[in-house]
C-alpha cells in the first residue's frame, strides 16, 4: 500500500470516482460492444436484410445493462431509452460501425493499438456501472444483500445474460448454452466486483467506495487489455475457483481449468502462443465478418 | 387538401378520433385476430387438447399490444385483464371461432365480404392504439421520442412482436426467423404510424391529431382491406424502402422487392392473378385448418 | 358436515389458517422442490459444472412462485430476496441435498415415509400461497376477478408455469410441451383453487377463508401423497374433466383420460400396480441422478 500512499490514491480515487463518463468513456462502451456485435456470425447479414433487427441488437449491446437492471427492479425496461444523447451516440457508432464506407470506421477501431485503448475506457464504465447498481438497489432495499449482488451482476454483465434472447432477435437459438453455465471473464469478474461493492456498502470491506472503484478499475481494465492483446480467454480467477469448487462443492481438481482455458496453463506457458480451440474459432469468426462486409 | 375541405374533415374527423371502440370496432378486432389464431397450423388441435392454452393464445392475439406496452412502461401485464366485459366478449368470440357446433360462426365470419369488413374495423382500433400508446408514453416521458415511438410500435403490432413466444405456449417454436427480422405489412405500418403520431405529438408534424388519425386509418383500411381481397403480402412502402434502405445502408436495389413480395411488381402486373409462394402457403394453412376441423 | 362440526373444524381452521410456515413448512417445501430438482435429467452435472446455475436453478424452484406473481403484479421480479434468511435456508437446503458427504441428506429425504410427511407440508404452503396471491391480487384490482385467478394460479403452480426457461438456464430445451399445454396435478389443482379462493373473495362461496384453506389443503395433502406413495401421475379431476370437455368443447370422451394416465382406468384397477410409460420414465430418471451421484 506505499506505493499508493505515495500516488496520493486518496484524492485520485475521489476525482476518478467522480469523473464524468459521457461522452467519452461510453463512446469507447458503445464502440466496443457494437464491435462484438459485429464479431458475431451473421451480424453483418442482418444488418443488411433487417436495419431494425441489427439496431435494436446494438441497442442491446449497449444498453443490455440498464434495460435488465430495470427489468430487476420493476422499473420500465425502456426507461433508460429517454436519454436522447445517449442514444444518439449509441446510434450514430452502430451506423460508421456497420455501413461506414469502404469500412473505415470499422478498420481504425478494431486495429489492436485503438481497440486496447477503448477496451480499458470500457472496463471504466463497466465498474462504475456496477457500483451504481450496487447503490440503486441499496436505497430501495436497505437489508436486501442479494439483491444488491444481482443488480450489481447484470448491471456489470449486460447483454451477456439475455445474450440467448438477444441472438433470438438475429434468427440465432443455441439453447445448449448461456452465460450463467459458462461464464466469461468479464461477466464472472461483475459478480466478483458486485459482491465486493456490496460487502463495501455493508461496511463490511475497510475501504472507502472511491478507492474501490479505483482499484476494481485498475484490475479489470489492465486484465481486459492483457486478454485482448493475446486473444486469450483464460481466467486470472481459474486457480483460486478451482480449489474453492473442490473445497465447496467437491469438483475434482483441474475440471475448471479445463473449462476456462486454463490460467494455470497460460501461467505455465506464458509465451508460448498456441491457439486453443476457442481462440482459433474466434480468428475465424472475425474472418468471416471481414469477408462478409 | 381540397377535397378533404369539402368533405368537412376536421368535424368529421374530430367526431371519428372520439367515437367509442366497444364493443362494435373491438368485437371485430377480437374476431379478426382469432380467426388468424385459428390459421395457425396446429390451432385447432391444441384448443381440442388443452382449451386453456388456446383461450391463453386467443388473450395474447386480442390483448398482446396491451401486455406488451404495459412490460415496456413497467406496469403490471395483466393490468388490462380488469376490463371484465373486453375478457368476456373476447372470451365468447374466442369460444364460437372455435367450438361453435357445424363450424357456423367461423364460416360466417371467414366468409369474404363479412371478413373485410372486419378488418377494416380491426384497423380503426389499430390506429387508436398507436395514437393512445404514444400518448400515454409522452404523459410519461415527455422527451423520450424513443420510448414513444417505441410504445406506439407494440400497441400496433400486439401479438406479432411476441409471436415467437405466443407460438412456444402452443409447442411451435421457430426461432429461425421474428416479427422484427421479417415484418409483416401490419407490424411497419405500426412503425410507421408511431413515428407519424411521436411527430405530432413533438408538434414537427402541422395537423391535428384527429386528422391525422383519420387520414392514418383511412390508409390502414384502405391498403389492409386491398391486401385482405387480393390475398395479398406485399407492401405498398417497398419501392420507397428500397430506395431508402440502398441510399442509407448501401443495400443492392431490389432484394427488398423480392423479399417482401413486392410492391413494383404487383404494380406491374397487378392483373395477374399468379400466386407467390407465400400466398399459397396460406392457401395451404386455410385448407388444413378447414380439415382439422 | 357433521363429522366437521364434532371436531370443532371452525377454532382448527381459524388456528391453522394463521400458523406460521416459515421455518419448518417453508424448509419442507425447499427440500421437496430441491428434490424435484435433482431428479431432472442433467441437473447433478451442472451443479458440479457450474454451481452458481445450478443455485440459480434451486432458487427458481423455491421461490419461482413469488417471482412470477411479482412480474404478474408489475413488482420487482427479486422483490422477494430480500427475505434473507428464507433465501439462506433454500440455500442451504441445496447444498445439503446436492453436495452433502456420502449424499447422506438426499438419501434421508428421498427415503419415501419422510418424503410423503415433507410432501403434506408442501401441498400446506402451496394453498396458502394462493390464497395469499388471490388476496394480494384482490387489493390491487377490486374487481379483476380473472387477475386474482391468475395471480393465485402462478403463486400456487411456482416454477413449473415457467419450466421451459428454468430448463434453458440448465442448457436444456424442450420447446414441444409446456405446463400450460400440458398441465400436471398439481397446476391444475392450483388453477382449481385460485379459482376458488377468487369466488371466495368474490363472497359467491358461502364459506369462510380459513375454511377453504383448511379444506383445500386436506385436499391436496392427501392427494399429492397418496399419488407419490403409489408413483401415480393420474388426476383425480380426470373423469369430470372429461365430462366438461365432452360437454364445452366437443372433445371426445376418453381422450382427456389417455392423456392424463387415467383415474378411471386406475379406478377400474387400483390394484394393480402396473406402471404406465410416464411412471417408469420417472423410475429411470430418478435411477440416473442416483447413478450421477
Amino acid at each position: 500500500m506505499e506505493v499508493l500512499d505515495v500516488l496520493n490514491l486518496g484524492e485520485i480515487a475521489q476525482y476518478f470516482s467522480k469523473m464524468a463518463m459521457f461522452p467519452v468513456f461510453d463512446c469507447a462502451y458503445y464502440i466496443v460492444s457494437i464491435l462484438y456485435l459485429k464479431y458475431e456470425p451473421g451480424a453483418v447479414e442482418v444488418s443488411r436484410k433487417s436495419p431494425v433487427a441489427s439496431w435494436l441488437c446494438a441497442m442491446l449491446y449497449c444498453f443490455g445493462s440498464y434495460i435488465l437492471a430495470d427489468i430487476m427492479l420493476g422499473v420500465s425496461p425502456i426507461d433508460y431509452f429517454h436519454n436522447n444523447s445517449h442514444i444518439l451516440l449509441a446510434s450514430a457508432v452502430w451506423y460508421l460501425i456497420f455501413f461506414c464506407p469502404l469500412n473505415l470506421f470499422y478498420k481504425c477501431v478494431a486495429f489492436l493499438p485503438v481497440k486496447l485503448v477503448l477496451v480499458a475506457l470500457k472496463e471504466v464504465v463497466r465498474t462504475r456501472k456496477i457500483a451504481a447498481g450496487v447503490h440503486h438497489a441499496y436505497h430501495a432495499y436497505h437489508h436486501g444483500w442479494l439483491i444488491m449482488v444481482i443488480t450489481g451482476y447484470v448491471k456489470g454483465s449486460g447483454v451477456a445474460l439475455m445474450s440467448n434472447f438477444e441472438q433470438l432477435l438475429r434468427g440465432v437459438w443455441k439453447p445448449e448454452t448461456n452465460e450463467v453455465l459458462n461464464m466469461s471473464f468479464p461477466t464472472k469478474a461483475s459478480l466478483y466486483g458486485a459482491i465486493l461493492f456490496t460487502l463495501q456498502e455493508a461496511h463490511l470491506l475497510p475501504v472507502s467506495k472511491s478507492t474501490l472503484i479505483c482499484l476494481f478499475t485498475l484490475f479489470m481494465a489492465t486484465t481486459k487489455v492483457f486478454m485482448t492483446a493475446r486473444h486469450s480467454h483464460g481466467s486470472p480467477f481459474a486457480l483460486i475457483e478451482s480449489w474453492l469448487c473442490h473445497l465447496l462443492f467437491g469438483s475434482p481438481l483441474g475440471i475448471e481449468d479445463d473449462h476456462h482455458h486454463s490460467a494455470p496453463a497460460a501461467a505455465s506457458a506464458p509465451l508460448s502462443p498456441t491457439k486453443t480451440k476457442e481462440e482459433l474459432s474466434e480468428v475465424t469468426r472475425k474472418r468471416k465478418s471481414k469477408k462478409a462486409e
